[in-house]
């Protein structure tokens, strides 16, 4: 998405750390205009797929999830950080691994709100190892739903959990894929 | 709002423990079409008002204040509660108290997105005791910004955060006004 992948290059920042820092039009302060053309850019990849819900994980796929939802015109369901190690029978479980924050999350859906009827589109801001994607799709499967695919903001390609995603039939579809970034602050997308 | 109430009245659940569960259609599921709405009627209340950016906390304030965002046509800002006790000194800071997880959060919001000069509206899904929004005001008050005011879905008017904030002049705008609830899930909405 040219206009994503500019806005990237013009603003984003590598940081020492394999981090691409996105902070001020993504993931903490959120440029809504953006993140509308995302959501509508995310309805035309998947428009026919008869998506009956919207899946994403707190936080910072709540805004992205939201616009994708709107054009959709159908309800978003956010899995939760569960605090708790005491989980009730009311709710789909799946572990995450964090590798920016090293730590694992228990997250959950409350079983009320996905049904073997549904055919869902999971969104995520960032897909590297693919741990939260994969943890919703094992939560979609646990309701006995269809995953009809995924859709990222940024992949970072190179570490490969998109790929392996794909490798397994899932379509995954990411706005902008990193091949490499560099300490000097440059960044190569794949074609 | 009479929209947001008639769908409290027909899907919210009152639950022991003082608890209104709206998790279908505001903070688990959230129904967009209403959420849109909701941001709507935000931009009709503070729309005179300047507003240059718009702040949530996350997690369930950041579909909200997508949208409200979007009627402002400016960025939304949402504050990350921070897992680490070394908060650096690149962000604002504010203590805030969860009755509902019992627990106390350090949020934090990066100096770089607010500035003297920024007009904000406060939004957030629920006010209660009004420990969210007092942390949030903190955040604008250290960066000098002016706080226009503050707009949440449900408020619960009986626990006395809403009213002790207009007590001291600040603009409390609540869509729905909650002055009691009781075990036989019957709901007392203010006029």
């Amino acid at each position: 998405m040219k206009l994503l992948i500019d806005r990237i290059i013009k603003d984003g920042k590598v940081l020492p750390g394999d981090i691409l820092k996105v902070d001020g039009f993504i993931n903490h302060q959120m440029d809504v205009q953006l993140i509308d053309e995302i959501g509508k850019e995310f309805h035309r990849l998947y428009g026919n797929c008869e998506v009956t819900k919207v899946l994403t994980i707190e936080a910072s796929g709540i805004g992205i999830a939201c616009f994708v939802a709107k054009y959709f015109q159908v309800p978003l369901l956010f899995a939760k950080k569960s605090k708790s190690k005491n989980i009730s029978d009311n709710v789909y479980s799946s572990q995450v691994a964090s590798f920016t924050h090293g730590s694992v999350n228990t997250v959950v859906v409350s079983k009320e709100y996905l049904s073997p009827e549904d055919k869902v589109l999971i969104i995520d801001d960032f897909l590297a190892r693919g741990e939260a994607l994969n943890g919703l799709i094992d939560i979609v499967n646990q309701a006995g739903a269809t995953v009809v695919g995924t859709g990222t903001v940024i992949e970072k390609g190179y570490q490969g959990g998109g790929d392996a995603l794909r490798a397994k039939g899932i379509r995954v579809e990411s706005l902008a894929i990193i091949d490499s970034m560099s300490d000097d602050g440059s960044i190569t997308f794949r074609n």
